[in-house]
């Protein structure tokens, strides 16, 4: 993985201060375009035009402790609407002109092989991490190793943008106990309601969540920190965006769970940070915490808290916008417009 | 033009809670899937595919006073730049599917036809808002009408979904002339720095819409705003909005030169506010008073300040998302997915 090209991204800016606009008025688009310059390594980047959504599915043992009030069975009944073409991430991923893989990072039952499934399991149910190890170390790296080569075949296959999404019921928990232990915040700061629980419930979740980061060693690298709090999906997608990075392909992330494969991929490469785009501002706690803490500020603030990659998806649109505008718009000069 | 319909807005709820998501997961798409529905008056409501931009411009007398530090030339020039293709605008709507048609609403110079222009003017530069009105009250309803039958011309060939968007040095002031004027709101509250002025300069451009706001009787109708305050393309663009609101066709709103036109519109036919889509929260503050008085939130924020229709534009795969989940989407029975 190499370091953002600052050649390409100072000729980015240069080129916006040219552009039929006044200087800065795309804000955010203007700065996502340098990003992408750098990543390309070239101004102006290519244009997007084969976006992919990655959505790792995996279950967890924790739910044992009463986190969730959905059943586990639920994780794997989405990975057939999922195949079906009829969740939320389908809908919004054929409304932007993305792809979707569905991967099977660990689910809790057989899984016959299908079209747009990629099985990439090691385990069937993680660890109570409250009081065990989500996984080994050897699944840990063998699950992100997986991620990461799914990545980078696709993008050999032509794949130009990533998107990262999840299932996995009661997977906010494993999260938010990552974001805690990476951020060093406060369980109680970074837990928030998932899927929607009740106060209780909250209470209990908070409780759950400091045992697991309190029974971990605190000089775990990204591994460690995978293994010890999960989950399957969590350490796909962290592969996922280590091969994306490395292959050169921007990889938008979406809400706390993807949020939490950042920090593990950050702790394994922290070069990964330059190649990922803030689809949306979740609205679990966590989810800004480590937003914060990678320094990526959001594209959208929607109130979305589904997951799948709802949130990364929709900001395609945003970055093949960034891309375009540096690559199709005209100049002061080329359009003979007047400046101030 | 009649009210949301109430009932397929009760459905569009109804709906929601049955799809396969944690309740009100999708936060704003929601909402704003409940709009659509009330629009449309079914649910699920028709997921736009032909979106249209429709970008108005005019020249302002009141450069004269010295707002801006562009020519107005440029404004002629950007007229030639949209029908080549060049400006930000065009990059944009290509990259969400959506046409673009350029209006000339009042442009300073001769104007030959052209594919992809319809020109509707009326005069060539609006008064000098500070000491006079803008233009008559009998070319406000002649623009207002001509905008009108754009929109229900289009909507008749199919266009499902309008964005509105401006060109014309100058116009941030009469924007916020009416701004202040609706919401009442002081001058210095509503007034920015446009395309970026300085602080000498901002400070004289409060002072001329101070001029231009107190010159005014206090109980304007929509028309007599247009009149006294402009311009020529705010004007149609209220009239864009009422038409396509009468075709029941919503209507996502830029920046504060739309949302000007919003305010006359609301004053011609406040039913319009239903039909509104406020795209996204530009940079200038008395777009947020317009969007506050209108109560309209807006879907993004991305610090943009250019105009053009861009951060409206930009909005459209959101549009279609939120129409594209209750019309697509599985519900819990259909996809044989356990309930918490």
């Amino acid at each position: 993985m190499r370091e953002l090209d600052s050649q390409a991204i100072a000729a980015a800016a240069e080129r916006q201060a040219g552009l039929t606009k006044p200087a800065g008025s795309l804000g955010e688009l203007e700065r996502l375009g340098e990003q992408l310059s750098g990543i390309a390594a070239c101004c102006p980047p290519p244009i997007p035009s084969r976006p992919l959504v990655v959505v790792a599915a995996g279950d967890h043992g924790v739910i044992a402790e009463g986190v969730t009030p959905w059943p586990q069975e639920v994780t794997g009944q989405m990975v057939d609407n999922f195949l079906a073409g009829g969740a939320a991430i389908n809908v919004l991923a054929r409304v932007v002109g993305a792809d979707v893989v569905v991967v099977d990072a660990g689910v809790n039952r057989p899984q016959p092989e299908r079209d747009g499934l990629a099985i990439l399991k090691v385990g069937r149910l993680t660890g109570n991490i409250r009081i065990e190890p989500a996984m080994s170390r050897d699944e840990a790296a063998e699950l992100v190793d997986r991620g990461r080569r799914l990545a980078e075949e696709r993008a050999a296959g032509g794949v130009d943008l990533l998107v990262t999404g999840d299932m996995g019921i009661g997977n906010t928990t494993p999260s938010a106990a990552i974001v805690s232990y990476v951020t060093g915040r406060s369980p109680q700061e970074v837990t928030g309601r998932g899927t929607g629980i009740g106060d209780e419930m909250l209470a209990h979740k908070v409780a759950v969540i400091a045992d697991a980061v309190g029974r971990c060693d605190p000089s775990l690298d990204g591994l460690g920190i995978a293994s010890q709090l999960g989950g399957y999906e969590i350490a796909v997608l962290a592969g996922v965006m280590l091969g994306g990075a490395g292959a050169g392909v921007p990889v938008i992330v979406d809400g706390v769970i993807s949020l939490a494969a950042a920090l593990v991929a950050y702790r394994i490469e922290p070069l990964v940070r330059g190649y990922l785009v803030a689809g949306h501002r979740s609205m679990e706690p966590g989810a800004s915490a480590a937003l914060e803490f990678l320094g990526l500020r959001p594209l959208l603030d929607l109130n979305l808290r589904l997951g799948e990659g709802s949130g990364g998806v929709l900001a395609v649109p945003l970055v093949k916008a960034a891309a375009g505008i540096l690559a199709e718009m005209a100049t002061f000069d080329s359009a003979g417009v007047s400046e101030k």
